[in-house]
């Protein structure tokens, strides 16, 4: 069991009627902010009407970065950035899902940069400690970036989609009410939802220290809650229960409440991020596709144990079984659960993605060097668990 | 559901090697610290030497305020804060279990008034908003107090035990290293643990909202913790792992992560808290004792498939039975686990108590009103209750 450090001073205000606290935060900065959102749905469903009634009868003034892509670009960070410098903004509200919310990151970290650039920091890898403070308003359950360190970003020109990370990125207040999902598509529904699970799975201890059982213990009631709710969000999208369940799923999985003494993973998150970076799929999609094969590609007599307790615990496999034998149930269970329960198709080849760059990919998963986890993964295992996934 | 906010900025340093970051923790506030403490089993352990060398060497000044009881006292809260005013204290560290950091909260709050004494704040029912900062090391899983809003101070002229509340009153930085409580004894390890599974349970949703299942799935998590770690602290009290597992526990059933949606209920604790007013009893031997008859009180057909479910989830029921017979085998499981597992003598005749202040204590209990809970307790509920303890 490791030494942590748990630190999250982030305020959620979670619920049907919380967002007329919104001011109240925006105003502890100022009265300059800078609206960041992406492709316009939070017009569609009255959110940005609200949020913009509320800054006006507070005396805020409001700036817009509208655009944002699912996959964020540093070029449209940057746009924000040089906003913020010309207005002098003093805190950035960024309303919709994660993408949203890291490209807000990006222009709070860019902001206080002499350059403005925030690839700039993404290719140096810094860890932000000083950025404009971002206040976030949550339309979709699956990044956790409303409660945690990280945004990932991307650059077009080079195919890369890097984490950007600092404690100065944390939000400082986040806005959660369900009925803000109700409007999301299924397959995004589902796609969120598998990004929550893999938070929790890249986690899960496999094959490290099994002792600390507090923390365990709440990374399978995530995955769980996932499992039995993401289905209920796909069948009845205004289930307020099965969008709440969600959305503290998401939140939970990556505040660092799951994180205690555990070794920090991020296996399939590297893998998947070149999928999108190459190709700009869907990141949960890619994870869904991703996740299965590691499973497969790691179980061996060190991980079995870890990986069958996931499937006892969190799919309700018999317990009792031949320790491999159990890992391979519970690894059809999560197969079952990505490609049958989420409906997410199951190989890149459906998605158009062939071989061609697996190599280049596999070296920038591995940052020229390995990913470290439950198996450490050079670039020849990760092109290897990229062709399982044909 | 109830919509709810989540903050809580308390920086938890949790493990082994993480006591040196001590004085930086304490630095941030000024270099006058008030050190409050109990009984000097920290001196004996060694944990006062530790702290007195770190705050020498970084050149802080240290008062001290000892002798803390374990119903800390006002009159003992008061003296601390004539030092502070006197000596212009910066901040409190608090060396102990949640008695003492309990009684520093107190000190925290009463500096800050013109008075000086905490009796003030807690019979008027301020919410504190303003305070000393507090710096804790925690050396006994019990109370939550490291991360929670809360102390519980005790008036041993008039039989009262009152919590004070505040948002103000949460730690600043606690310090959790499960090593610091290797030397508790066996039965001060049995009265924590049952104090953090009561703080669960007095939480549950019982007649409540079930709708919340990442929030009850953590709360059983925590319950199912400390079912499973409790005896083996008590049986090898130098276990890490089983330490770690109730520190951590501690924590999380009270700094607000258990408390998204649920009515917050405090009924066995209302009850217990009129019995070491009176008798000086351990707060988690009167919480053990009033726990399964408050169970039995309340059993019917509404509170029952919650009953029926916490057994199922945390001891391990089968399932599938008539829903008040499983409630019953579920109340027969706690009456177990406080009884034989814990090894707490399952009467207040056993304790020395008799009936004599039954009638005034529940009225004490009810704060001249009722207790809101799965079901309302009138004063002569709780006398009912309090018979059953005999």
């Amino acid at each position: 069991m490791n030494d942590f450090v748990f630190h999250n001073p982030d305020k959620v205000y979670f619920g049907r009627g919380q967002i007329e606290h919104l001011p109240e935060e925006l105003l502890k900065y100022g009265r300059k902010v800078l609206l960041v959102y992406g492709g316009g749905s939070i017009k569609q469903n009255g959110i940005y009407d609200t949020v913009a009634r509320l800054l006006q009868t507070s005396g805020i003034e409001m700036f817009e970065l509208a655009g944002v892509e699912p996959n964020p670009r540093y070029t449209t960070a940057n746009k924000g950035a040089a906003i913020c410098k010309q207005e002098n903004i003093d805190v950035i509200l960024a309303v919709g899902g994660g993408s949203v919310i890291d490209c807000a990151k990006g222009v709070a970290a860019a902001a206080m940069t002499a350059s403005g650039d925030v690839w700039e920091l993404v290719s140096n890898r810094v860890w932000v400690t000083e950025a404009l403070p971002v206040v976030a308003v949550l339309t979709n359950a699956a990044t956790g970036s409303e409660m945690d360190t990280w945004a990932v970003i991307s650059n077009q020109d080079t195919n890369e989609k890097i984490g950007l990370g600092g404690s100065a990125l944390i939000p400082k207040a986040a806005f959660e009410n369900p009925e803000y999902s109700f409007s999301l598509p299924t397959y995004q529904t589902a796609c969120g939802a598998f990004d929550i699970f893999n938070h929790v799975l890249d986690n899960y201890y496999l094959a490290g220290d099994a002792t600390f059982d507090m923390v365990l213990e709440f990374q399978e009631a995530v995955m769980r809650t996932v499992v039995k709710w993401a289905p209920m969000a796909m069948r009845q999208p205004d289930s307020y229960e099965a969008r709440a369940n969600l959305m503290w799923a998401s939140s939970m999985a990556l505040n660092t409440v799951l994180d205690g003494g555990t070794v920090h993973g991020c296996a399939c998150h590297a893998m998947e991020h070149e999928l999108s970076a190459y190709y700009d799929i869907t990141h949960g999609h890619g994870l869904a596709i991703v996740t299965p094969r590691w499973l497969k590609y790691i179980l061996d007599s060190t991980t079995a144990p870890a990986i069958y307790r996931l499937g006892v615990k969190v799919f309700g496999i018999e317990e009792g079984l031949e320790v491999v034998k159990g890992a391979e149930k519970a690894i059809d269970a999560v197969s079952d659960f990505c490609f049958n329960t989420l409906g997410l198709t199951a190989t890149l080849s459906e998605l158009g993605i062939d071989d061609k760059h697996f190599k280049d990919m596999a070296e920038h998963a591995c940052f020229g060097g390995s990913i470290s986890g439950p198996k450490t993964l050079t670039p020849s295992d990760v092109e290897a668990i990229y062709r399982m996934c044909l």
